[in-house]
């Protein structure tokens, strides 16, 4: 049909969608928009219509029309604002590697709050990443992969949607997790050491709540995930730091705090430590599990990062065959992050106590991300992804590290995996995280990764943010400044 | 190609499938076994080959085998029993109207946990319904309905996959909640007062969180929906329950409890309540708000139901505009449980803690179930269903309150919607339940929605299980059991 309406608008959109084309309507729809948006026609921060005025316009269902306004947020076009509707983006040139937006929320100090919040702003075109974030640029996933999953997916008939899922969760994807760990020297059951849970936070969550009480003093590394701290510090446990560097954990003060505070359980990155980005020797992996046997404690084993590490990585869960250990992990940062799809590993009388808690806390997981991921996981892809990754990150971290240190920073030893550089910048780590998002560079300053919360000289860099040009030069300016001032 | 193998199962599996045929070839496989499942060649009870094995005897991708063993667990043909495989089912005719099975685990009472685990047992052929639950039948579901909106999601593009998801949730699918809820009456802003949860329990589960403390003391109907209690008593709360009957809810016994245990909150159902099916009128509910106001509590409004009720129904949020009622919503019980997609409308400064609370709890919720309940609800589906819905369990509602009189039963006034009727047996009804559990027939007893456990002889009937006629032979012989030993 051709439209000539009366309102302003109107010429905007005055063009045929073709109904029996072989083109689908909302394709042809966001093809227009393209358009007039390339055009100028539609300029940049001008709004679309809603969709329900879109809708009478293009005389299509409003479904159509979210798909065709879908179809151009996903093209790096157009970007929805949260409860205000759609609008064409101030630059409509894809952006390969966007930087993180300065995030909108007032702000006076940097805190956990505030830098989880900005994780999850609407994200600019091709995909948000922040400074304090591990996610992977579209650039280095496959969506392939995942469309080619989802397609399967689609496939299967629909009636498994309307009962729940086995609490322990969809049996085939735990007979792939399985078969990973196993891999890696894990000797476990699918069907008795494992379940899957919504991601790694969800499976912390629930490991915290079942071992510990509020009140409670627990160990952790410091620095470490600061998520873990406000998931403890949520439920009243305290969290006291154990030192881990460069060169590892200090098993004295590991064995001094567990005899002091007698704690339920010990939180630890085992492969790729999450900030410093460091394994643990084979030597510091057995002596923890000999304090933990020793004090009575038990470990839990954050596994994020895991999948990173090439070689044959040491875990914990390997050596100890699941008596103190309790492993988790999950495919959010190699796969998928909105997919929320986790696993647990422990022994089997712990995973029946948390599976119980699971089912009190939503019943059970949802089947359609965990079977995308299995899908995922049977077809080889991942194996594959994940070789490519180590790949990628080793040279994408070799090249950060140097050019770290020619800006005068210590990024201390190279890790030999993971996304991140724990550097010492010499200067106050808030005072140049703040320097930093006022320049639009959002980082992450060391005291957030401290159980105490401690000034920090450090910054966890994400090798991921640094390798757009004007990251470094945010930084640059952002560290003139600091010094500048001092 | 034409298998013939040396062992000793390989004479069942010789037969061709067709690589280029249009026919899937995991149809293929999959109509080959179920014309040797019909033929007795693979008899009741028989293991299938792994999917490993199955794999190589057929020389297709363990990918395809999997899909040809879900449609013939779909078909009803075969069962998956956990971590043993496949096996060909004793019936394999269709069951339109399946019975649970008695619970595997071993017990000696009812109790919370063995009923939920009874929940979330492998499916008998067609889909399972135990009696404690109130999970839709097969035949009263659309699987079109949710067909049509997988197949919608799956063709989107997969970059959102790769990111979180906004913590408060898929916008489109609070805009679409928000016009359901408006429809009632319920004002509020889907920006604001909304935000998406894995399902109505985990809705609970942070509410139950955000409000309360170990040590507290809460109010709950009594009777209700025990995974509320047990919920509870996991967080350290103590629920004191507030007399609800035919008559509606004792508000004297109300004011009386709020003023001597000053609770966080008081729990309850106003449309449609579980187990009694009765909703509220608009008297009781104005006067706990009145109630909530002068003794400072906040009103969870459970409304799982909620939407089964016809006419305009009274909601405490409606009433209330969000200064003290938090209302908590799902999509599990009239579309797909296993999507675990639900809903929380709160006042904004509410939403915003409890967003957080989610965040370190889970992150984001994953976004593929949230896209799918949006199709549904945009392309206008679910309110034809629910519309049938009404219709069906009206009928069901009466026939089965019917029969349960002429067995000598009460099961009160007819309520004007739901599935359940709350039926005074005139025995001990964890008695009674035991007997029927030996009869092969799940009934989840009185005592179980009392939030002080107290012996009962009331039983919770599922209208939807009640249509089975083997369903009423073994309620009748467990009552003959029961009223014999008297």
């Amino acid at each position: 049909m051709t439209m000539t309406l009366e309102s302003a608008e109107a010429p905007l959109f005055s063009w045929r969608l073709v109904r029996d084309s072989s083109v689908p309507l909302a394709q042809q729809l966001a093809d227009k928009l393209a358009g007039q948006i390339e055009q100028r026609a539609l300029r940049a921060g001008a709004r679309l219509p809603s969709i329900r005025d879109m809708a009478g316009l293009a005389a299509v269902s409003r479904f159509t029309v979210v798909e065709a306004y879908e179809l151009l947020v996903a093209r790096g076009l157009i970007q929805s604002r949260r409860g205000a509707g759609f609008y064409v983006q101030a630059s409509a040139a894809p952006v390969e590697w966007p930087l993180a937006q300065p995030a909108p929320v007032e702000r006076t100090t940097l805190d956990v709050s505030w830098l989880l919040r900005s994780m999850f702003q609407e994200a600019p075109p091709g995909g948000a990443l922040s400074g304090s974030s591990g996610m992977l640029p579209p650039a280095w996933t496959d969506p392939e992969m995942l469309a080619s999953a989802m397609r399967r997916v689609a496939r299967l008939p629909t009636g498994y949607l309307l009962n729940y899922g086995l609490p322990e969760g969809y049996l085939p994807l735990r007979q792939q997790v399985a078969r990973l760990l196993q891999r890696d020297g894990v000797e476990l059951n699918p069907a008795g050491n494992l379940m899957t849970t919504g991601g790694v936070t969800h499976g912390l969550s629930l490991v915290v709540r079942y071992l510990a009480q509020p009140g409670d003093t627990v160990l952790v590394e410091d620095p470490s995930w600061f998520v873990g701290f406000a998931n403890l510090a949520a439920q009243g446990i305290r969290p006291v730091g154990v030192p881990r560097g460069m060169r590892g954990l200090d098993l004295d003060r590991l064995e001094a705090l567990a005899q002091l505070h007698r704690p339920r359980f010990f939180l630890c990155n085992s492969v790729v430590h999450n900030p410093t980005g460091h394994g643990m020797t084979a030597r510091v992996a057995h002596e923890i599990l000999r304090l933990a046997e020793r004090y009575d404690f038990m470990v839990i084993e954050d596994d994020t990062y895991g999948d990173l590490a090439g070689g044959t990585p040491i875990r914990l869960a390997a050596l100890d065959g699941f008596k103190r250990v309790i492993l988790v992990g999950g495919f959010s940062k190699l796969m998928a992050a909105n997919l929320r799809v986790g696993y647990l590993a422990a022994a089997p009388e712990h995973v029946a106590a948390l599976c119980d808690l699971k089912m009190l806390n939503g019943l059970s997981s949802p089947e359609v991300g965990e079977r995308l991921v299995y899908a995922v996981l049977a077809g080889g892809q991942y194996r594959r992804h994940v070789l490519r990754l180590r790949e990628k990150t080793d040279t994408a971290r070799r090249i950060c590290h140097e050019r770290l240190r020619a800006l005068g920073l210590d990024p201390g030893l190279l890790p030999d995996a993971g996304l991140f550089l724990w550097t010492d910048c010499g200067v106050d780590a808030e005072r140049l995280a703040m320097a930093a998002a006022d320049q639009g560079l959002l980082l992450a300053p060391g005291s957030l990764f401290s159980p105490s919360q401690q000034p920090s000289t450090h910054i966890r860099f994400s090798i991921l943010l640094m390798q757009d040009e004007r990251a470094w030069d945010r930084l640059a300016r952002a560290l003139a400044a600091v010094r500048g001032s001092d």
